[in-house]
């Protein structure tokens, strides 16, 4: 069956039945009327991401349970991000006539969730036709204490949470195959990729605890985040090339892995800086967040990576842009 | 000069000095960081449209810069109809690398008009890469009294703001004449359709003095969009066919005006019910507002035309669809 079969209204009723969010207690009208309405809180973080096909991805190398879990999660990264707490959805769907609603229920089934994961209501949104399918999530969230990206002083210390590279790898992969693959090796960076977690348990435990003195989640690449950090805060950084953080299945799969981790993007870890009086608080957290210290932020603008032998040179900032 | 010799960070600080929002006191964090942090009110509406290139919009037949106001219009008419005061904007935009900046700039002219003129603040968003231009816009709101769309009830009277089906005759007259034409009778359809405005100060005075007991904006439809406010009322109505307002423009333009009224949509004109004891208060606002009573609610779910004579017939329901 595909959506022209269906209409626009028993889509819309499907939405609904599915994903509907009156699980909050502060969601006063869901879906169904001109706007939703919801209780705002003290500090309200907005974010929106657009996912576009044949840019952001291919519905052919990615499972549509998996597309819907990922149009939510990148966006709790980014609440993630200013150490929040993700609190309703917006959902906007372009999608071709020919659609099948198979398809359509595969990936609310995935954004259901996700939200659910991370406590999120679906409160409205809006359908549309196009030729290709275009995602719009708009996640609102709050925030006691929440942490800019601005905040980065000399002497902090860097740190990063999880691998990165991984998402990187798990692209080239499967736009080699063709497909979404299934050996060893493959598996973890293919699953970084395809569904990437939001580390929202940790992002909020950092601004809590202000341990955190400037944070932003890795989306666009490693070497381009530290930059956004380094020029919003003012500052420069160092970057200890040995410590940036590999899988075992990073190294498997690159020969040269260090450029994956340092410009690939979509890693969905948090990077953030550390007074050195909170370093030990931090590192305290390192097991269980899978904590890596990278670096340090440094008086001046310039970024430099410093090798295994301490020799410095200018980090390539080259991470994925759009335009280009 | 296009999109790809600009690169994304450059459009990004375009749109960032263009229309970033400090205007308003409740915007902690405007554009650049993970997210936008505002002050959330006690009611917090959201909303959201999307605007596909060829679906929604033609870009050879629409001006960028009304293009622009319209992205945002559409989403304060949501507003409008909850009778709530709008407070902050997210933009995403998807567009062609090919897309020449002097549309952009054009279109976030037109965008930043809309929302000076609504107190609306530009706090975030996201940009991406596509075949054909994509224009998400969410809209955040407050209301300290809103207007849902089942409150109507038997007894109540149908009132309708301004004059309809003018939209969708700007739409043929376009579509007829492969560009925006100039002449007089013309120009009110046409205005009516590339740049329609939302009802802002109407939906917040009806709220406020709690005068509307359910609204609805005219996006699909009269008829579609009555529909909407008896399915969700439980309710039927009546609507007097020879009252239906339309326009001197439109009765000019179209022998027979009445379907275009009945089922054209992007009226984006209020619909409302008026308890009875309520009736005299609406009618002295008619002057000020344009509002014209149309009908009546009844008891059960049919919603019937009655014409002229007096004679009573089925109202068809055939607004837009999208999927069909």
């Amino acid at each position: 069956m595909k959506l022209k079969d269906l209409g626009e209204r028993r889509v819309i009723q499907i939405i609904r039945r599915r994903l509907d969010g009156r699980g909050r207690g502060d969601v006063r009208l869901g879906i169904g009327d001109d706007t939703a309405v919801v209780r705002g809180p003290k500090n309200l973080l907005l974010t929106k991401d657009l996912l576009v096909e044949d840019y952001d991805f291919r519905p052919a190398l990615c499972p549509p349970r998996l597309l819907g879990r990922k149009a939510l999660n990148v966006n709790l990264s980014d609440i993630a991000a200013m150490g929040g707490r993700p609190l309703h959805a917006l959902l906007g769907l372009a999608l071709p006539v020919e659609t099948d609603a198979k398809w359509l229920l595969a990936f609310l089934d995935g954004f259901r969730g996700a939200a659910r994961a991370a406590g999120v209501s679906l409160v409205g949104g809006d359908i549309s036709e196009a030729r290709k399918i275009m995602i719009s999530v708009t996640v609102t969230g709050e925030a006691e204490t929440f942490v800019r990206r601005s905040g980065a002083r000399a002497g902090d210390l860097v740190f990063v949470s999880g691998t990165l590279g991984d998402a990187a790898a798990g692209l080239r992969i499967i736009e080699k195959a063709g497909r979404p693959g299934k050996d060893r090796i493959a598996g973890p960076l293919l699953r970084k990729f395809l569904d990437p977690a939001p580390r929202l348990e940790l992002g909020a435990l950092l601004a809590r605890r202000k341990l955190a003195a400037a944070m932003i989640d890795v989306s666009d690449g490693l070497s381009v985040d530290l930059a956004h950090i380094c020029e919003e805060s003012g500052a420069g950084a160092e970057i200890d090339l040995a410590r940036v953080p590999l899988s075992a299945a990073l190294r498997r799969f690159a020969e040269d892995p260090l450029p994956l981790a340092l410009d690939g993007g979509e890693d969905f870890e948090l990077l953030f800086t550390v007074r050195p009086r909170n370093a030990a608080r931090v590192r305290k957290l390192a097991g269980r967040f899978k904590l890596t210290e990278i670096g340090r932020i440094t008086a001046g603008k310039r970024i430099m990576a410093v090798d295994a032998a301490g020799r410095k040179r200018p980090l390539k900032i080259r991470g994925y842009e759009h335009f280009r």
